[in-house]
């Protein structure tokens, strides 16, 4: 599969199947604590990496100048530290954003002008809503490097997939793989739903189609110690 | 009153009536720090209680098989011990539940696919939404058992009464005695509405109909102390 | 500017412009972890305080009494020291605020009723919804006092902002120099605004513009570490 046929993949199915896949190989890539702001649907794209760091008091620190960078159809990845008190994301960036095809932004921080950006129909990922700015609190401090997010690492280039569930981040090397699983889920899953629909009991019909064997193709059993903190 | 009698009234006059008389009575019913992810309206029904627990990392452990149990009307009340790094309710389940008519369900943890749950307009309280499946992660441990859910016990048959505040538990031994306080707060709060929405202000009207009063028919004032922390 | 035009200036140009004109001051006001639970838009006016306080199990605390009060155009400021065990804030009152003009309701603690305040339009911030009635758990302590919201001292007639990124509080003595500030960023922001709509990279226009410029006027760059825990 192609990158594009990969994005197209996770948008047709959402983060619950781009979850369940990564669980098949080993991997999380669950970013927790984020909700969804504003827009709706499915998002997915190439990472486009930044990290903000904290400034001391009264040191000048301009606003972060990488929105014009942005590709279009990557998602903006912020990695702010779970920072609460300022914000690194407003309504101007989302309405060059959502002019230049920018996916959408995913910010381990808060996010302002919330009304604004869901009047544009951008769509964003924070910990929460908050309006007192970045300037002279933070500054860009790494565009392009791997991010440490939500206690997950973020490499420029990994396939990040969002929902109203919340955001989830495929390693690039894996995505192809991910994406035949992605496959094989919801194929199994759509069976289910049939026979569901159809009024055949869950149990009978996950039973029928092997939902819930072990992992097959000799994948062990998920290991998802390091996530639980 | 029968149960269908108290799941009409309580429907009707929300949480907010319902926890008013269960402090009348000297007890605490609400499940602190759910919110909804999904629906509308007030669901009420008796609690069918699940408890999950953890299992350790690269233990084979099931999705959980319970669905095609629970009865029409019921709510799914799933104690999770508040674990926010994995899921144990997703669309299926959504779709299987509002199939069925099961009035809605109320998590101590996360639940997932939230776009596709409000899309087939089922109810769903949880502490966050999150995509991570809770296979291999926790497992079923306890069905139909009383069961720890925010810091309050909920015993099966229990009434759960949920809205857009949250969700409050009503013990099946009290549920008739709640019924009687709910209808006289109903009755006072009515009064009190008119009164206001004829321009008679607030303080007034309460002195009038006695709102502010100690609790009456010897009742003491409550002790909410244990709901503290 | 009158205390009128300073609510209408900030009502046109919501938290944002509001909070970057207090940075540029070197004062904070953002009410850290308040979310929007009903209304919508842009709620601006002079601050009503409030404080509540704990009471001791089983000793009567009656509802406040102070909606009545409460002149047209307010905000009405509840300081109920982050408390989630307990609201102040229900249906009833927010029937009464909207019939008399009151502007919307910040709340450092919980509110109920969420549906019903939504369906009358009413304008609450909080830090939860919750269901459990204040009555018999916290009392009234003062009114027209100076009260500490989410870590902010808020005064009685300080102007407060609030919309869909939060709240903010503009301290009296500072509303008309803020007022001015705000007029001076929204233009800057109009005219970026207008240079990307019409595809000039953000970076120029911002330098353009000046946008990233230290504060003018010899004010020193914020110092803003008092709200960083």
């Amino acid at each position: 599969m192609t990158t594009d046929d990969l994005v197209e993949l996770f948008r047709e199915h959402g983060t619950g199947a781009v979850s369940d896949a990564l669980d098949l190989l080993g991997r999380n890539g669950g970013l927790s604590g984020l909700s969804r702001r504003s827009g709706t649907g499915t998002v997915v794209g190439p990472a486009y990496t930044l990290r903000f760091e904290p400034v001391a008091a009264g040191v000048p620190a301009p606003a972060g100048e990488f929105i014009d960078d942005v590709p279009p159809g990557a998602v903006v990845v912020i990695a702010n530290g779970g920072r609460l008190y300022c914000t690194v994301w407003g309504d101007i960036l989302s309405e060059v954003a959502i002019r230049t095809g920018v996916a959408g932004t995913v910010i381990d921080g808060c996010c302002r002008d919330v009304a604004e950006t869901r009047a544009v129909g951008y769509s964003v990922w924070s910990r929460a809503g908050y309006m007192k700015s970045g300037k002279n609190r933070v500054r860009l401090a790494a565009v392009g490097q791997p991010v440490e997010m939500c206690g997950t690492v973020v490499e420029p280039g990994d396939l990040v997939c969002a929902d109203d569930s919340g955001a989830v981040v495929v390693p690039a090397a894996l995505a192809s793989e991910v994406g035949t699983q992605v496959r094989r889920i919801v194929t199994i899953e759509a069976a289910i739903r049939a026979d569901v629909a159809a009024g055949v009991p869950l149990r009978d019909s996950r039973r029928r189609h092997g939902y819930n064997l072990a992992p097959r193709d000799g994948v062990a059993v998920p290991v998802p110690s390091a996530d639980r903190s």
